[in-house]
């Protein structure tokens, strides 16, 4: 290697060590490593500007070209049909908890819910200060630990809409078709109801037909991105609902109007999730995607399957390809699990306290050879403890 | 300089040479160069945590440490008393202009705003939403060339708050004490009425009395930091405020009960703010920076205030510390103005629409050698087009 005097702000990224752990955090999530690396590059000068992507105004051409690509990508991952407005917003999905009744449900309507985790409680609770609620299903008496049949769901007569929630991270389950099928099973909604989905932990884990949807919403630090925005990807027959008066940074069509720049918009998490785009563009879009997602998590699964010493949280027909919940016979041992783990450089495993034991996220960004490890972890730790 | 191979995602700051334009941007404005190369090193891997700062967990003890930093640092910057909470949101400060009447305003109560400029006449209007607003100055009628007195103030009888912008980034124009004194002027608003301040341009420009606000808001991407979070600085007694049922997210109090993390907060932004505080003490507090943006602005009004060729918008006695907006006697030539200095690196000098002309933004983080760089351009433009 010569030795070149670098620029400052330049990155080196010619590679001969790591110094990143596996990090199993649930959210905010790893990234992938060149796109945080193209981050730290464009961070000081982007494109040949002269000025830092942080620092560009949000009306000059950098920054268009950086949200018209972000949403260009976005349809081109999802195959999201022309109909449908892709929304850049802030204030996380806990701001779409309340905005989706806000804009969507009048004040002597009634929302059906699919409560089959924590994040499916706090959005059915913010949307009874707009109108009525059915719990149309309530997963606590199992503590969330499966997704319910279309049988055991009871719709009211005529819903405003269904709210379900894709992923559960805190119990990791997802609406799957099956145990041994990760692709997609939809509630059957009523005729002509338009579906609401929460897809923060597993947006653009797996092929999704976007047309089921009416609306879906992302918070983009798991699967797209970092903290700071919010996909929202909306019908726009949704948006002629107009059920109150709002401020117009409460109003789905005026930031479908405004194409995303209402105000000023957090340049820096939307530039990210551009980035993020074009990784899953260049992995070879979302079938490669969810192969890789499947057999990454089956590293796990089949560590939990073959033990009698791992206990996992979720039915088998329900369980998530981004949060795996387990825990050993006793409170100590996962303590002992959580410890031993991070000190083998494989960080963020204490399950939530909702559920206790342990709780390995594998977004997409997470790498195969942290799912190897862990898995090998496991084994060890089960001879040794077992 | 050793031929050391560099590792994955590290960032060599050896500089020789600088690859950077001087910014005018009215806003994202620039940042500290070395607030940037800190950045670029910490998203990779912070503070030797093995995981860079957009991947740690919000409720992680990497992350605790830079909030918990940011707010004292805030604080300390400020001299903020313990009365006031610190928080950081999102939203922009567009969000602000309708969760403070949403918060503080009654339905059958009045609040006053002093609209002096484009963001003002915005805040005014949202306002309206919740109860009742008094124009107590409008400047409309001066293309908001300058700040009114005391004496052209109209309050009404029993104002539920106050609202003004102290820097009115379009027109230039800012509350200071006079002709030849940028140290704050306040509005004498009646006793006991708390005064509510939109500082998104200005916060931290120079010494502020907080105690003179009831609350204070500043999006972070002009003068601390960037795009993506917003410092609301509140009086707890105006927590108690309670005009109408909100969702937590948009309740002030909620999110001074948790601190800042009702739910997933834009972790990067905030770090980036907590690392610009730490750069304002670093530069020796408000008094050091409010020397030295006397220093730079002055570099510019000076060359105004020996011109008949440039005029400037603002009235004397009303002029920005941060945003200085001026034109030459033709649009032609203030065309060519803009052109010319973009191909002597000085980028984003175009005036805003409304006032047309040139802006030059003079943020705390923008360099001196730039206010030197552009008077010398403005001496020259003028010998050579005057």
């Amino acid at each position: 290697m010569s030795a070149v005097a670098a620029k400052p702000g330049s990155v080196s990224s010619h590679a001969s060590s790591n110094d990143r752990c596996f990090n199993f955090s649930a959210g905010p999530g790893c990234l992938p490593e060149e796109v945080i690396q193209q981050a730290q590059q464009d961070l000081w000068n982007i494109a040949g500007s002269g000025v830092g992507i942080c620092e560009h105004s949000h009306r000059a051409k950098v920054y268009d070209k950086i949200l018209a690509d972000a949403e260009a990508d976005c349809r081109k991952i999802g195959n999201i049909p022309a109909a449908y407005k892709i929304l850049f917003l802030t204030g996380g999905a806990t701001s779409q908890n309340f905005m989706v009744p806000a804009n969507l449900l009048g004040q002597d309507e009634t929302a059906d819910y699919l409560t089959t985790g924590y994040w499916a409680e706090k959005s059915a609770e913010q949307a009874k200060l707009y109108g009525g609620v059915n719990e149309a299903w309530d997963g606590r008496a199992s503590k969330h630990s499966y997704i319910p049949s279309d049988a055991e769901i009871k719709y009211s007569a005529k819903p405003s809409y269904v709210h379900m929630c894709s992923n559960n991270t805190i119990y990791g389950t997802e609406w799957r078709a099956s145990e041994t099928d990760a692709s997609w099973r939809l509630p059957k909604v009523p005729a002509g109801v338009p579906l609401v989905c929460d897809m923060s932990s597993d947006l653009f884990c797996r092929p999704t037909d976007f047309s089921k949807f009416g609306l879906v919403y992302a918070g983009a630090q798991k699967n797209i991105g970092i903290a700071g925005t919010t996909l929202v990807v909306v019908h726009e027959d949704l948006l002629k609902r107009n059920p109150r008066e709002l401020p117009g940074m409460l109003q789905y069509r005026v930031h479908a109007k405004d194409e995303s720049r209402h105000n000023t918009p957090p340049v820096f998490a939307i530039y990210f999730s551009g980035l993020v785009f074009k990784w899953i563009l260049k992995q070879g879009g979302l079938d490669a995607i969810f192969k890789r997602n499947v057999e990454k998590a089956g590293l796990i699964y089949d560590v939990l399957d073959k033990s009698s010493f791992y206990k996992a949280h979720a039915r088998k027909d329900s369980r998530s390809l981004m949060n795996i919940t387990f825990r050993t016979p006793t409170a100590e041992l996962d303590d002992k699990f959580v410890a031993e783990a991070k000190a083998q450089g494989m960080d963020q495993l204490k399950g939530h306290r909702a559920t206790g034991g342990m709780r390995a996220s594998t977004y997409n960004a997470f790498p195969r050879a942290g799912c190897e490890a862990l898995a090998q972890f496991m084994r060890e730790f089960e001879r040794k403890n077992g």
